[in-house]
């Protein structure tokens, strides 16, 4: 029974009763998640109540789950202790993932007090939705380019952290004493940086002096190129990974004529 | 006769007739579309008589144009009997997008009522200049390179849902107390998060609190960063099918041991 | 003297005169574009001589620059006779640029009336730092990838113009009835999807509605994904370029040992 | 002890006194950093002299390693004569950062007069976070690919300067007459058509005629698709980097008429 219990709370690749079971947790994470939304309308009393007994069931449910997929660990690694298992299984990233989710719901439970902030945290849900089958492999490359060109893509982030410091700083200066009240100090020049290099550009906060204008237009542009170093990197890391995938070790070819082994290219 | 229609309206690749045929069909669908937006101004009386009589005509020219391409469907797949010809003709793509344009003008005809929202539809006939021959390829490397990377994306996409849903309750949860008419829900923070993420920022809604401000510079920034996978991803799929398709055969390759030429593989 | 002059003229490589005229009508360039943004400044009339001068200057220089490269135009294609030489040299690229960019100055000399509006064409002398020598082969590079991938390019293009127009329609019906001085009529839908789809965002228009916050929010998320495919296509084609000229067709080689020809690869 | 003091400063790479001194200067430079935005605080006296106190703590440390990294910088270059040694460090990339780093400080103590401008260029002290082992490789690669690819992106940074002030002198001309007060002269209309071929799009200044709109319209979609063209140079060129670096050196090749081993090339 554990077996079976276990082949249907991993992951479907076909099992028929696995593959309802995914899509149950799916409409319970959507339910989930509408119902953390919809609690911040005003909403009438008995509105509100639907949307706690959603929190309850979903919470149950997923704890419920949680203890299942902990308990089935063992299968999971069987060349580990069981006690090795499980803990390697808390530790892995999607458990984590599991275990906030279901935190904000016992946490006043057992410590009574109200932390209605955390509710926030339920929303990690939406990540188990990369838990199903088909999303682990594409999981895998996007974290795989990342891990490669971590160190390029943290040099181009620190000019980037680099210019946004510098340009807040100086444009702080140079607006400062013709609007005091929008430049009050240099973290609000840091927001205008923010704004400006995602170029997201609010409207809140700009510059209107000559000067300021000159410096908001260069960090403009440099922001523009600065983003699209980033960008070519991760695209050539994606690039490199399927042009690596795309030709799988083949096994050592033999030449038909004389039946030796071939050097491989 | 019918061979000859048939040559006619399909996309053409030198035939004379059919390239006249193509650019008429051109010219009508740009009518038709700009119609559709002159109709939107206020206008006096004759001047809605012009449109509304554009609108009648290339209606029914496209409808004919339908009608043409039914009935000689049975020349695009000649191997399958009529019936199953056409039924295959009319769920193909472009025959639905042929549909869905004209139907905005029978819908009324044959069921008296005004349906004046459904006018929009008949913008789709825009899409309908991707028929032209020399699209053909173009959109059959595009959807493929979408279709080969789809989980990739997909999983990119959720994260990118991910951090939508989860900033913008974290936003409402900081801002609504200060600016409850501009928080006034959790949907106005989702509106907000499209905004910063897809970096438009129009600038009708921002965070105003420090807390707010971190929240939204930490938002927009990995926003930014996010949006670069599925472009990245994009590029190497590009990157990949170029690749592969100008690719020149590969010479013969030798055995080492005997010196005769090596199967492909 | 012709040829000597034609040398001199010609994009300097390594050739003193030739390198010194170069710089020479890049300040002359520079002088005219700054002339061109200070005369709309409110200046005293003395100042605005100096530029006038600067104006009449730069324009002569220019115009006896155009007619020495059309007189020498024949030792540029000497394969040809002179006047199919000149008439090739008038129609090329840049001689166009280098023609528009005097014709302000000579039009309303020759037809006299004002037409100012017109001097912002000798803006494109800009484009004339192109022809230096050292950027002749990146215009070739960025002018092939464009050609090769055109139709792609001009494919993902037609996506965005249709999501443009439908999208435009459809929030100006959303929005015109609460915002009837914003959204007046469908070219105002069209410059809010602009603002949207380039995520430029200047926020003097924007949905308020539920209904058309939705559909400014599925509009930007689906700008964002289509211009990452041109982007995409550009990427391959620069990579195709690079991977492609990195690789110069080398010359047949031979067996060091037997002296024979080997195939390619 | 000099040559020790040289380990000691050199990047650390597994050598423990070394790995200590490099994290100590990084808190120095978060600490330098984070007290130079806090100055622009309106701050009590107490604070305001921690904050005094901090500058002078890390500007002395800085100026100490930046003297023991001249003395030392012989033992970097063993081949030079000591003198040329110095010369070439002093003349080095983060050597000038360093020192730039600590002049803001020195130059008011030696020449007395107010010169607190110059305190934001303590900020780039924050690149010298890249001075850290695991980055110089990094920095390598980016800058390369820069380098390499330099003409391609100068000239595309060209035709976006030019469509820059093309657009702006259209634009001033279009609107001047209806928004006197924003578009006052030709620079009004470049820091629009900055914050617009940026996508900023603050919001402080738009067209509002009708032509002005289709330009500023015709101006946001040519400027995304001139963005994407360095967008895309800089994928192939990081893309072009990777591919050249992890290609395995292929087997040898055999002439097909002898079977004997080519040699490579």
């Amino acid at each position: 029974m554990k077996t079976c219990l276990f082949r249907i709370i991993q992951p479907s690749d076909g099992y028929k009763p696995s593959y309802i079971f995914d899509w149950t947790i799916l409409a319970l994470i959507f339910a989930s998640v509408l119902s953390v939304f919809a609690e911040t309308f005003a909403l009438s009393d008995p509105a509100l109540a639907v949307f706690d007994r959603i929190e309850i069931i979903t919470s149950i449910v997923f704890s419920v789950e949680y203890a299942l997929r902990l308990w089935t660990a063992d299968l999971l690694h069987p060349s580990l202790p069981p006690w090795k298992a499980r803990l390697r299984y808390v530790f892995s990233g999607l458990a984590i993932v599991d275990l906030v989710a279901i935190l904000p719901f016992w946490v006043p439970v057992l410590f009574p007090g109200q932390l209605l902030g955390l509710r926030a945290v339920r929303l990690v849900r939406i990540l188990r939705i990369l838990k199903l089958n088909r999303y682990m492999e594409a999981i895998a490359v996007i974290g795989g380019v990342f891990r490669r060109k971590a160190r390029e893509l943290a040099a181009s982030c620190i000019f980037i952290f680099f210019l946004m410091l510098f340009s807040s700083l100086l444009m702080y200066h140079a607006e400062h004493d013709v609007q005091p009240d929008k430049f009050t100090n240099a973290f609000a020049g840091l927001w205008w940086a923010v704004a400006t290099l995602t170029t997201v550009g609010y409207g809140d906060i700009y510059p209107i002096t000559a000067f300021g204008r000159f410096l908001g237009a260069v960090t403009a542009l440099l922001g523009v190129g600065l983003v699209a170093i980033p960008t070519g990197i991760l695209s050539a890391g994606f690039v490199e990974h399927f042009s690596r995938s795309s030709k799988p070790p083949a096994p050592p070819r033999r030449c038909p004529h004389c039946g030796k082994e071939l050097p491989r290219g």
